[in-house]
């Protein structure tokens, strides 16, 4: 695989979503590759129904190990239809969540064991990794008022859990961006936005110079 | 939990169905305990929304770890839904397909790796499992003859598999019925029905005569 593979992680409202609208002119603008940006659970069709059956509100007696199975699943399929076709051509692949998230919510939050959650998602990866993961770290009550802010719609079934969780959350997002240093670079999500976009950007064409006409 | 849990196995066309439907009001008739049918995957309504994606035929390029984690997903949710509910009221639950079917199927059928298989099926079970599997074995011909004789619909992805997928499917059956002997009793499904439903009525009164009034 010739491709440039980066996922992106932190809470819901840590600004991932606007900081790679920003990255993406940026990233072009820079190099011969295709950008790829996607985004989980999802990505595809079949992963679109599994995202779905996930993230339909109607669905409040779902079984935590249901609930990490179906991420796994929709990410095995999105790695088959999307990201592997992507990299073999050679593209920088940016995805918007994988398999931290899992670990981070599932695994800690849910409760289930991050190394269960973690020996699921390598059965579903096939040991597929990201080159380089940006996780956008912020308080949880920074995030959870950004999306009250911005969002009408109700909240899904993540955005109900309780304090406690996102307190999981983010402490498992941490022992992992310790455990992974090479992997996991953690920037401040507190900054504003373009500022983020700008630090992730220094530190991808800092990585992957082979990948960008600076 | 004080009920009993029994798996069916076998493949399509070995006459499960038929079987059981023979099989359940005996059991009712011979005991004070009630008899809940159920069959995988699907079972409750979040798992048949899994099941429906699963076996819709328009997905026909699913990733054989997808289907495989889908397929753990829906048996996760029909054990939180479904079975473990009604062993702790101390039911007898028949289920048509569990684990078995996944290890015969996505391990051996789809070459993901018996291991493998079993290993996220323990996740998603968190290691209940039947006190008793009966396994209807039949040559994998004679299986698809009975499916093609009975149905006028379309196949769905899994009958579409060719000759070798059904052989191995049936050689995993026999290797897990010869390394859980304890567990796994092998019928002969090419016997008429009623004498199917004959033999396992007599093993499992014979094994669990706690549970019927002879």
């Amino acid at each position: 695989m010739n491709g440039l593979f980066i996922s992106f992680e932190g809470p819901d409202g840590a600004g991932k979503s606007s900081m790679l609208q920003q990255l993406v002119p940026v990233l072009e603008a820079h190099s011969d590759h295709s950008v790829v940006l996607t985004r989980e659970p999802g990505g595809s069709p079949i992963a679109e129904q599994i995202r779905h059956v996930i993230l339909d509100s109607n669905n409040t007696d779902m079984a935590a190990s249901t609930e990490a199975l179906l991420y796994a699943a929709a990410r095995a399929q999105h790695l088959h239809d999307v990201i592997r076709p992507a990299l073999r051509q050679g593209k920088i692949v940016l995805s918007d969540r994988y398999v931290d998230s899992s670990i981070a919510y599932q695994g800690a939050g849910r409760e289930l064991g991050t190394d269960a959650v973690a020996a699921i998602n390598r059965f579903a990866t096939n040991g597929t990794m990201p080159q380089l993961t940006v996780y956008v770290d912020v308080p949880p009550a920074v995030g959870i008022a950004r999306i009250q802010h911005y969002r009408a719609q109700p909240e899904d079934r993540l955005e109900e859990a309780g304090a406690a969780f996102h307190d999981r959350v983010r402490a498992a997002y941490q022992a992992l961006a310790h455990q992974e240093q090479q992997r996991i670079v953690t920037v401040d999500g507190t900054q504003p936005i373009q500022t983020v976009a700008d630090q992730a950007w220094a530190i991808i064409q800092q990585r992957f110079p082979a990948f960008f006409n600076i």
